[in-house]
C-alpha cells in the first residue's frame, strides 16, 4: 500500500467531498469532537472509503477510530477480503479486527433466509465489538444510491411515512452512524483511486437472489432512466422525512408528558413468561389527530418489540428486535382506528409478530406476544 | 346493448364492489345525495365501470349524472370509441356529450408533449362542461393501479410528503372525484363482463412512448412480483397520507390565523402586467417547526401558482395551473430554510416556474414571475 496524501494533499474535489462529509458529521449527525468510532469495513469500495475519509477527518475531529471485519464465510473469497480490510487499516493508522460468522448456520437455526441472517450477525457482532472497544457508535458505508434501494425496500413493504424516507444517518438506539448517505458512490471511488486505495468487488452484489440486488440491478436503472436526478431527489425527501420523523416525535413526547400511557406487566399464572402490554388512556387518544394516534400505535408497538421480545440467541440480543412487518399492520392499524372512532367496544385486533389490541372503553392496549 | 341488471340482480361479488364504492363515495369522498356528476367516459374499461356503477347507485344515493366523451383526435379509432361510450351511456339512462379536442394542435401551440397537452384539453373541456351542465363534480375512473402508479410517478419526480401518497379522491379546487380510486381494476371488468357491457381497449396504454406507461408495463410489475400486495398496500400509504394531508392542513390554516401572510399586489411601471407576492413574517415563521415551515413555503408557491399565472389560452385558464414541477424545487425551499435558520438577511432564492423567494430580516416573500 503506498502512503495515503493528507487532506491538504488530496485534489480539490476529493478533498471537498471530505470536507462535505465532515460537515454531514457537525451538522446532520451531531457528531461531538473525542468521539470513537468503530468501522464496519468488508474491503469493498464503500467502507474502504468511509474509511479513509474518517482517518483523514480524524485529526481535525479528534475522532478515535477502530474497525472491525466480518467473515460471513459464505464466498470463497471471504477470507482475501478480510486481508484485504485489515492491510487498508493498516496503511490507514486504524486497528482492524476480523471476525468469523456462521450464517449458514445462523440462517438454518433461526429459520430465516441468509439475506436477514447475515445482517442480523454482522450488526449484533458490529455492537459487541463496540461494547468491547467502549466505543460511542458504528460508522457504516451507505451512500445515497444505497438510500434509493432501502426507499425502495421500504414502499414495497408497505412503510409508513416518515420511515419511507429511508435509513436514518443516525440511530441512538442502535449506536448506528451513517457518514457517506448523501455522496455518491462514484466520488467515493475516485477518492480511492486518487490515494492509489484498492477494493475488492464483492460478486455476489450481482446475484438476483437478493431482493435488494434486484431493486438496484433491475428497478432503479428503470427509473433513473425517467429521472437522472433520481438519487439527488430521494436525498432531499428523506432530509424532509427527516424533519417530519422530529417533528412526530415531538408531538408525541409532548401528548404522553401530558396524558402518560400505562406499562403493565401481566404475570401468566399458567406460563413463566410475562407479557407486557402498554395502555394508551381515552385521554391521551381524544387529544390527538388521526395522524399522530396512527403514529403513536406504532410507537406502543415498537416500544414492545424494543421491550425484548425473549431472543432465541444471546447474539442477536444485543439488538433491539426490529418491528415485525409493516405488510399488514397498517391495515389493521387503520381499522383498529376507525373502531375507535365508530366508539365500538371490546374489539380485538390482531398485528403481526403476535401483538394484540384490545379497544374497550375509548382506551387501547397493545400486548406482547407471550412466549 | 342487452337491459343492465339491477343492483338487486347482480351477483353477490359485483353487488359487494358496488356498495363499497357506495361506501367510499359517502364515508371518503363526502358526498351529499342530490349531487350532479359529470361522468368522464373514454369508453374504456374502467370510465364504463365507473358509469355502470354510478349507475346503479344513482337511485340510492339520489345522484343525477351526465356524461362528457373527449375525442383526442389522436388514434383513427377514436371515432369508434366515442360513439361506443355514446350507446354505454344511452343503455344505461345517462346523457352524453361528445367534445373534439386538437390535441396536436395545442401541444404545437404551446410548446408541450402530446401526454401533458392531452390532460390539459381534457381536464378543461370537462370543467366547460360541468360549469355548463350546472354539475358538483366531475367523476373520474383511475383505480387502485392507476394509484399506484402515480405514486411512482410522484417518487421520480421528487414529491413530497403527502403529496407523494398519490392523487387525492376528492380535489375541491380541481371539482374531481375519483370513486373507484380503491378498486381493483380485475373486478370492474369481472362486473362489466356481468352485466355484459364492452368497452374499447385503448391501444396507446400499451405505447412505451409516455413514461405512465413505461412504469405500468416495465416498474411495477417488477415491484408486484417483490409483492404481490404492492397495490393494497399503496392503498394504505395513500390512506395515510390523507391523513396527514388534513393534519397539516389544519396546522397551517391555524397558524396563518394567528399570524396571516400579507398578499401584495405589486404594480409594475414598466408593465402592464402586475406581479403578485405573499409575505411571510417573521412571527409566523418563528411559530412553526422547520417540518410545518416547509409546507408552508410549498402553500405560498401554490397559492401564487393558483392565483392564475396569465394563460395564453382561454381553455386551460377555466382550471387552477398545475405547480411547477417539483424537481428542483424541494433543494431550494431547503436551502431557503436553512439559511432562514442561520438568521442570513437579504437572500434571493430562485424557484423552477420563475417565482423568487426573498428572506430579509427573519421573513420571506415568495414573488410571482411577471410575464
Amino acid at each position: 500500500m503506498t502512503q495515503i496524501p493528507s487532506l491538504q494533499n488530496l485534489p480539490r474535489t476529493s478533498a471537498l467531498l471530505c470536507l462535505e462529509v465532515e460537515r454531514f458529521c457537525l451538522r446532520q449527525l451531531g457528531l461531538t469532537r473525542g468521539s470513537h468510532l468503530v468501522v464496519a469495513i468488508s474491503g469493498g469500495a464503500d467502507s474502504t472509503a468511509l474509511a479513509l475519509i474518517l482517518s483523514l477527518l480524524a485529526p481535525r475531529l479528534d475522532l478515535h477510530l477502530s474497525a472491525l471485519s466480518i467473515n460471513h464465510g459464505l464466498r470463497p473469497e471471504a477470507e482475501d477480503d478480510a486481508s484485504h480490510a485489515q492491510a487498508v487499516c493498516h496503511a490507514l493508522g486504524i486497528q482492524c479486527s476480523v471476525r468469523k460468522a456462521d450464517v449458514k448456520g445462523f440462517a438454518a437455526k433461526h429459520h430465516m433466509g441468509e439475506e436477514e441472517a447475515g445482517r442480523s450477525i454482522r450488526y449484533s457482532l458490529l455492537e459487541k465489538e463496540r461494547l468491547t472497544q467502549h466505543a460511542h457508535f458504528i460508522a457504516l458505508g451507505h451512500h445515497r444510491e444505497d438510500l434509493s434501494e432501502d426507499v425502495l425496500l421500504r414502499l414495497i413493504r408497505g412503510a409508513g411515512w416518515p420511515s419511507l424516507g429511508g435509513m436514518p444517518a443516525r440511530d441512538d438506539k442502535r449506536h448506528l452512524l451513517r457518514p457517506l448517505l448523501t455522496c455518491c458512490p462514484d466520488d467515493l471511488k475516485q477518492l480511492l483511486m486518487q490515494c492509489e486505495l484498492s477494493w475488492h468487488e464483492d460478486a455476489s452484489n450481482q446475484s438476483t437472489q437478493y431482493r435488494r440486488n434486484r431493486l438496484r440491478l433491475q428497478v432503479l436503472p428503470l427509473l433513473r432512466a425517467e429521472n437522472p436526478a433520481l438519487d439527488r431527489s430521494m436525498g432531499h425527501m428523506w432530509q424532509l422525512a427527516g424533519m417530519d420523523r422530529d417533528y412526530w416525535e415531538k408531538l408525541l413526547n409532548d401528548a404522553l408528558l401530558a396524558h402518560p400511557w400505562q406499562e403493565i406487566k401481566q404475570e401468566q399464572k399458567e406460563c413463566p413468561a410475562t407479557g407486557k402490554s402498554i395502555l394508551l388512556p381515552r385521554s391521551l387518544l381524544r387529544a390527538l389527530h388521526p395522524a399522530a394516534r396512527l403514529r403513536l400505535y406504532m410507537r406502543a408497538v415498537q416500544h414492545l418489540c424494543a421491550g425484548g421480545l425473549p431472543s432465541a440467541d444471546a447474539a442477536t440480543s444485543a439488538l433491539p428486535q426490529p418491528a415485525p412487518s409493516s405488510q399488514g399492520r397498517a391495515s389493521t392499524l387503520l381499522a383498529l382506528d376507525e373502531a375507535l372512532m365508530q366508539g365500538r367496544g371490546n374489539s380485538r385486533f390482531q398485528l403481526p409478530g403476535g401483538f394484540e389490541a384490545y379497544l374497550k372503553g375509548g382506551a387501547i392496549t397493545f400486548s406482547q406476544p407471550v412466549s
